[in-house]
């Protein structure tokens, strides 16, 4: 399987930029003057719940599909994901023309599965665990000749994620803080990068639920510790981390906090209540930290990215 | 009371602008491809559920207050809402540092009642009729000296409203159609003469719930026709078309139509969920009037103005 496991460079989140910027969307930046009344400091929101596919999945997945080489491409697309990437591989697929292959566990959402489908990616369904996956992938990849392309342990994704911090510091340059969520480690490893080569002193944040903190232990102990099937609201977050974005999480990051369940439920009503937009739960958990006083937020300008609106709106958690 | 009954110049919505651009938010422009392979057109969303206090509203009010004489300014500003226009005149009085009175009928949501006093505006309870509100109004200008600010039928109200089409058609100027829901006729009445004023071209659209339709009644019949306790889940245009708006928007509006109330709630739900954002019911009619087709938007672009997002959550029409 093609994967690429090295550090990507500044160069290569700008020209992720430059290679994405046709097909995804400049997303907004919203603030609002309730949330700065509320936590004592300047908080922007980068709105990736706005990004084509409803998630910042789409930047990733777009710089690693559309950098394939016509060689590497013709054969399609694979990955396994039950998630916003399977969405994000789909699309992207379809954009440059050459087909998609995703692996589903059997179980997964009708509506995830209709999703990847309208995107016209082929679905192979398997049980639902991680190793029925890894292996009905093996065997769609060796049949197919198709790419793997990862949903975070690959430096083409992670510079990809990477785009989100560089727009929103080319829109807000004197920002102290960033804070991104942290499941598998692509967005949190893209934005340090992103961040640290823009402006070596901001510090950048990683959020955690408490109930999968996995991150949290790796970054804390310098040792790469999987989480096992972890109860969290904030399904986006549940996977563990992976090992590229684990080395540069480790050089780059500044600090990962967690939060417990009650405040991210309460962070996600608060967001959809005053901001009016629809974000996730996994968005909340960084949002949830600053309300929290988990980060120390006072007097600073602060950017948290908004990771994706997928939400199943006859689920809510309220 | 001061009311402001002369139709408003293109040199009123540019003065207009510039006053208010230090208070309001220049909300975003959101396009979607999903939308647009529906509608077979192209189609962008001012989102001005993304304004201060989460609606339009916040235009006109802030416009209307911070236009005051000092002299007029500081025996404050009073109205008569127990929607959006309330919380708007309360936080463009307390940013302008005077006082705002707010009638509100006794059965009016406590939400709305809370989020008007935290504002720090003074509310005075009435009867739920349109008499009592207007007595009760009259009483407390009496009492305070504050000026009116009336909804819609004023001039300041409705150049406030027209700066939204104003920053839609700099940052799109090649729009074919522009499309906004219609109340009392203030958004309306301001986009049309913004529009038309810059692009002269341009078609200008109001889409109404069929079960509050006397817009769409008045326009036809050239008479203006008020609506009796219209039943329709659009409550932001169960208000009669106003005097000001209705003589702007026959000489300068080019259609108005109307959508059922099924169509109104099927829209709404697809922006929550394609879009990820969270739309009132009201701002759902010109979204339901394109969908039914009821506006012909192939080939053309279209913008849309999404008037505010204040909806409680405990109470969603699915």
């Amino acid at each position: 399987m093609n994967t690429y496991l090295t550090t990507p460079t500044f160069d290569d989140i700008k020209q992720a930029h430059k290679r994405i910027s046709e097909h995804a969307h400049r997303t907004p930046v919203l603030n609002s003057k309730q949330v700065d009344q509320k936590t004592g400091g300047r908080i922007f929101f980068k709105c990736e719940n706005f990004q084509k596919v409803g998630a910042f999945k789409f930047r990733g997945a777009s710089n690693a599909i559309f950098s394939l080489s016509e060689e590497d491409a013709k054969n399609g697309v694979a990955t396994h994901s039950s998630g916003n990437h399977a969405q994000a591989v789909a699309l992207a697929a379809k954009m440059r023309g050459i087909p998609a292959y995703v692996v589903m566990p059997e179980n997964a959402p009708k509506v995830k599965v209709k999703a990847v489908q309208n995107y016209g990616a082929e679905i192979t369904f398997c049980k639902s665990t991680l190793e029925a996956r890894e292996s009905t992938l093996e065997q769609v990849v060796e049949k197919t000749g198709a790419t793997f392309i990862h949903p975070y342990d690959d430096a083409r994704i992670i510079a990809g994620q990477g785009t989100s911090a560089l727009e929103l510091l080319e829109d807000h340059p004197d920002l102290d803080i960033i804070i991104t969520p942290v499941g598998g480690g692509g967005l949190l490893s893209g934005t340090a990068l992103a961040a640290k080569s823009i402006k070596p002193g901001i510090i950048v944040i990683g959020a955690e639920p408490a109930n999968a903190d996995d991150a949290y232990r790796s970054f804390k102990s310098g040792e790469l510790i999987p989480v096992k099937n972890p109860d969290t609201i904030a399904d986006g977050l549940r996977t563990s981390l992976g090992k590229l974005p684990f080395s540069i999480i480790t050089e780059h990051v500044d600090d990962i906090v967690t939060v417990p369940e009650e405040s991210i439920i309460e962070a996600m009503r608060y967001v959809w209540e005053r901001l009016n937009m629809i974000i996730e739960a996994s968005c909340a958990v960084p949002v949830a930290a600053v309300f929290d006083g988990k980060v120390d937020v006072k007097g600073k300008k602060v950017g948290i990215i908004i990771t994706g609106g997928n939400v199943d709106l006859d689920n809510l958690p309220w």
